[in-house]
């Protein structure tokens, strides 16, 4: 046997186990005190020693990106099976989407941050986000083909609507999932067909990198 | 006749065009370079000497202060203008001043910082930003009054309004004001009556703030 094999299966598991305590106290912890909290914090909410936890993540880059990527996996997952459930019930799935991501934004200011700017490098987050943009397309599309939104609703809006959440968010503090709760009921309410003005256009920008 | 004289007619009117046309400078310079432009900047478009600047303004606060004053000023004048075309206009009134607040917010954002965390300690800022507060809920009580917007539409929505398209701004740069037209447009469609759904509350803390 070389000195290279592999760990018995044993302690491969306990590994693991370990890697996604931390992925998990490191999500929680960063959505309570920012991305710049401190790592022996995040040891002791995973029921780690800080030795296991540098010994999994050297680098705190390499946990944050860690982190990224589960909550982008997420957020994926929740859009592909909107996407799924837009073919039976088209509005339910939509609204149930952005009331999704309202919620996310609000009670995770880190994951709100990627979610407008995915700006980390990791080649799996981006073909996450990748995922997850296609299939709010394709939810955008099922809803328009089944009249379940206004006909001028822009996939951009999605967008649109995720920065002013942002912003209500960060700038209402300890009131923002509330107030959060109540722009995107307001939200809702105007995506949907049977309005009674025309919307301005969509900001030229944003037309081209939405449409794909 | 005493050294404190004052200084004659034609001076003061002098005096008195050139610190208007500081204050306009300013307001221009600011909306464009945010408050720590360069005050020779300030006066090259002012069309003054840096020398007239100083002894107008001997510190920047006092610029900065002179500068928000005249914004609240006009701020208070729309919403004074506004409560009263209620009585006449419900709808009308309602809607162009929420586009009014919009479009500032979109094209000078020291003044969308001032609207929403109105800090600066001069008691004429004070003042002006009562009578506007005051005017923008007798706006409100009319439009609900006339039935022209939602029932369940509350005073500290307007807040929530400026919140969310501030953060929008700011997060959509140069995309800034065609974004925040957008948003205007859909929030005053679902500020209207006829909606399908009850709101969720307000965030208790704004009820508060925001009844007199």
């Amino acid at each position: 046997m070389s000195e290279a094999a592999p760990n018995p299966p044993a302690l491969r598991v306990d590994a693991e186990r370990n890697r996604l305590a931390l992925i998990d106290a490191a999500t929680t912890v960063f959505a309570r005190r920012g991305m710049e909290a401190p790592l022996d914090e995040v040891a002791r909410e995973a029921g780690v020693g800080i030795a296991t936890l540098y010994r999994r993540f050297p680098e705190r880059t390499q946990l944050v990106e860690a982190v990224f990527e589960q909550r982008m996996r997420l957020y994926a997952d929740h859009a592909v099976a909107a996407a799924a459930r837009a073919l039976l019930e088209p509005w339910d799935a939509f609204r149930d989407y952005v009331t999704f991501i309202f919620e996310q934004q609000a009670t995770d200011t880190a994951f709100a941050d990627v979610l407008i700017a995915p700006l980390t490098g990791s080649p799996v987050f981006a073909d996450m986000h990748r995922a997850a943009f296609q299939a709010t397309i394709t939810l955008v599309a099922r809803a328009h083909e089944a009249g379940a939104i206004r006909a001028d609703f822009s996939h951009a809006d999605l967008y649109l609507a995720t920065l002013a959440n942002a912003g209500l968010v960060k700038a209402a503090r300890s009131s923002g999932p509330e107030a959060s709760r109540r722009l995107c009921a307001y939200l809702l309410e105007s995506f949907r067909p049977g309005s009674r003005d025309p919307l301005p256009p969509v900001p030229r920008v944003w037309e081209r990198t939405t449409r794909t």
